[in-house]
Order: C-alpha cells, then sequence, then structure tokens
C-alpha cells in the first residue's frame, strides 16, 4: 500500500533503522521517514538492512514528528507503555484494519517511538489510537525492529485478505472419493487376512481403528495407489509363501 | 505454553541468538534450543537479548536436529523457500492453532534454519509442516530473529483467544514422538524392500510422499504398533517366501 509510511522517532541505534528498513520490506513497504535520529546515515543502519536499499535511498529525515506526518489522515502511535494521555487502544490486527480502509483515501502514518522511552505525551497526543503489541506483562518489550516487523506483517495480512482470491497454487491430486476409500478398505482389510494378521481374534476393532486412521489422512488419490500397491505386493508374498508350504 | 520449544538450527550469527531469545520472552515463551549454532556463547547473544536472561540461561545446545525434536509430536518448519521436499505448507496463524492444539498433550517444536540457506531437506522431512510467513515476493527474507518474533506473537494470539478446550471425549493414546515416528518408517521402508516393492526404482519419491502422509495423519502411540504389526507379518510372510524359493 503506497499510502502506508512507517515514522521512527528518535531512534538511538542505527542498527534498528537498517532491520526496520529489511522488516518492511519483506511486507511489501518501502516508506520510511526518521525524526530526530540520533545517528544517521550510518554503516551498521546500511548492515542491517540486508539490502533493501530501496527503503533506505528513499528514507525521508525531517526534525519533528509534525513534520513526519503532517499529510496523514490516520495516525497510530506504537507503544509499550501507558502514559498520562489517554488514547483508545487497539491491537495490531485491529490497527491493520483501520490502515487498510483509511489508505484506500489518503495517507496513513505508523509511528514508532525510542527504544528506551517511546514516544513523548506531546507526539501520542498526534496519534489516533494507541497500538499495543499484546505481550507478556512480565516482560513486554519488543526491540524496536520487531515491533515494525509486527505491525508490517499484520498489515500485510489485511491487504491480502482484502484481494480477491488468488489460484490456490500448485496443482495436487484429487482427494480420494469416499468410494476409491472403500476399494481401498476392502484392499487393506484382504491383505491382512493374507498375512495372517488377525491370528484368530476379531477383526472388528482393528479395521475400525484403520478406518479410522486412513480416513482422516485425507489421502488422495495418488496416495491411494501408492498404499494399494504396497498392499498388492505383500499379498504377492503372502502367496508365494503359502504356495511354497 | 510450557510444551513449546523454539529450535535455531546451525545459526551464523550470534546476535539473531540473542534477538531471537528476546522475541520469544517478550511473547511469554522461554525454551531455545540450539542445533550446532556457529558461535555461541557470544557477547552479542547475550547483548541482543536484552536481559532476557532466563531464556538464555536455560538454552540447550545439541549436535542435531534429531537430538532436539526427538521427544515432540508435532515440530513445524520454518521455511522461507520451497524445496525439493514436498511438506504440507501452512501460514503462522494457522501454525498458532496447531500448537496450541498440540501443547495440550504432548512437546512442539517451531524451528529455524540458517540465516542464508535455511533448513536441509533431511532435515525439512522430519517436520509435519512448512510455516511460510506472507511476504513481499520480490523481498521475503525476513531477519531470522524477525521470523521467530512474528511466530511468537501469533502463537501467543492464539493461547490467548483459547477458549477452554472441549473435554477430549474417552481416553485417547499419546501421540507418537519423532523419534518414535522416525523408527516407524525404518520398520515401513524395511518392509518395502522385504516385499520389493520398488523393483529397482529410486525409492526417494515414495518415501518421501509416506513420510508426508504419516506425519500428516498424526498417529498415536497405538496406530503405530498397530501399523508395525502389519509390517512384521508382511515381512514375515516376504521371508518365508524367499526361503521357500
Amino acid at each position: 500500500m503506497l499510502a502506508v509510511r512507517f515514522v521512527l522517532v528518535r531512534t538511538s541505534h542505527p542498527g534498528n533503522i537498517g532491520a526496520a528498513a529489511r522488516a518492511i520490506r519483506t511486507m511489501g513497504y518501502t516508506r520510511l521517514v526518521l525524526v530526530a535520529p540520533h545517528k544517521y546515515p550510518h554503516p551498521e543502519a546500511s548492515a542491517m538492512a540486508a539490502g533493501a536499499d530501496n527503503v533506505l535511498d528513499s528514507i525521508v529525515v525531517v526534525p519533528t514528528l509534525v513534520d513526519a506526518i503532517a499529510d496523514c489522515r490516520l495516525v497510530l502511535g506504537c507503544t509499550a507503555r501507558r502514559r498520562g494521555v489517554s488514547l483508545p487502544e487497539i491491537t495490531p490486527r485491529d490497527a491493520a484494519v483501520q490502515v487498510r480502509e483509511a489508505a484506500a483515501s489518503g495517507e496513513v502514518a505508523i509511528v514508532f517511538g525510542n527504544e528506551r522511552t517511546g514516544l513523548e505525551n506531546e507526539e501520542l497526543i498526534r496519534c489516533h489510537a494507541a497500538v499495543h503489541i499484546p505481550a507478556d506483562p512480565s516482560y513486554s518489550s519488543l526491540n524496536l525492529a520487531q515491533a515494525v516487523q509486527v505491525l508490517a506483517y499484520e498489515l500485510r495480512l489485511a491487504q491480502l485478505e482484502a484481494r480477491p482470491l488468488a489460484d490456490a497454487g500448485p496443482k495436487s491430486d484429487p482427494p480420494a472419493t469416499a468410494e476409491q476409500m472403500e476399494y481401498f478398505f476392502g484392499h487393506l482389510f484382504g491383505m491382512l487376512d493374507d498375512i495372517d494378521f488377525h491370528k484368530g481374534r476379531s477383526p472388528v476393532t482393528i479395521e475400525q481403528r484403520l478406518r479410522k486412521l486412513f480416513l482422516h489422512a485425507n489421502l488422495d488419490q495418488r496416495e491411494v495407489r501408492i498404499l494399494r500397491g504396497i498392499f498388492d505386493d505383500a499379498q504377492r508374498m503372502a502367496r508365494l509363501a503359502k504356495d511354497r508350504g
């Protein structure tokens, strides 16, 4: 979605900038805006970007958050910590839906604060909602670039859900029909008799277990053919053994 | 979920180990297993773990993947790339549901490969499914620790959503572990040789299909015993047939 930008505010570690660039690139996003980064440009940023060059090349650096979001119709601030500012708090999944809807008719910004201190109050008040990544309360502080990754991932999923379904993928064998499974079981149970599997016991329980096992396995037609080929050979051996006896 | 472990195979960069430790800790997971890490322990791992000390302190290091997963009933391999191995491919969200269900009655492993080369074929064949994080096809390679973060995040969400599981019904057998399945496949493949199933053809494709079929079937221990009993009798017949020939 071209109308989505990721905004990193007062980032301390340039490696996180590079890692964030890579994170958004994997999900198909390319727009990164830096607000007063502590160190940028920096070799660590390039190193961690791992080839997401078109993101780095098009980075925009601005002095304040206001500059970064002026033209945005939706601004979501990601925060691990509550502040003295009351904002609706939403999950990344809900955020992704809001972003998808808003990006259809305007610019959207996803905003992240400094690694240690997060977003200042006067930055949070410019956000429409606070996105909180559900985490273990006893250790809830995600690395900045990983928080960016989770958000970008959810945004991509929301975007994919909105598209008409693509082709299902590589052709696979059609599933076995109920009739084919009946022939399959006939063959299997006949083979068990031929190899003297039941040894005088009633076959009923075993046959029920095997039915359950193989029905649950959702065999396709090729798998049925393979297994019936195995049954054929086992039966052949059994008949040879008995003929010669 | 105490029964879930994250397994990192042949990791090149110790920083990724630390970042992965932090990533899982934020989502409430603490078990990390390293298979033949290139450099560990290492100061970079501690630095990137950012205080997720109880994860690092309890890291287990083993030489092979088999060691890491022997007691696991469900093994999911995360991969960005298709290989010559056919495995069911699932999203992180579907993986999370499977993990939640499986972890109720056995151990679960989420496996990640080397940063550059991913998982080897003989590692992938030990997985019940391949987890693929939906990404931009033109730049789909997530940083290892960020892939771990996305999976851990989805697992946490699934856990939070979990309603109390319906009563499982009549007592059922425990699921087969990865180690039991390895013995099972050894027995099956040996039986195929004894009944001359392959007839001079290469066994590789058939063995792959059978692995996929039976891993996907989620056998319990009783079913393994029944099937191995069938293999025993088929082998017995085959040997009789050949002895008498």
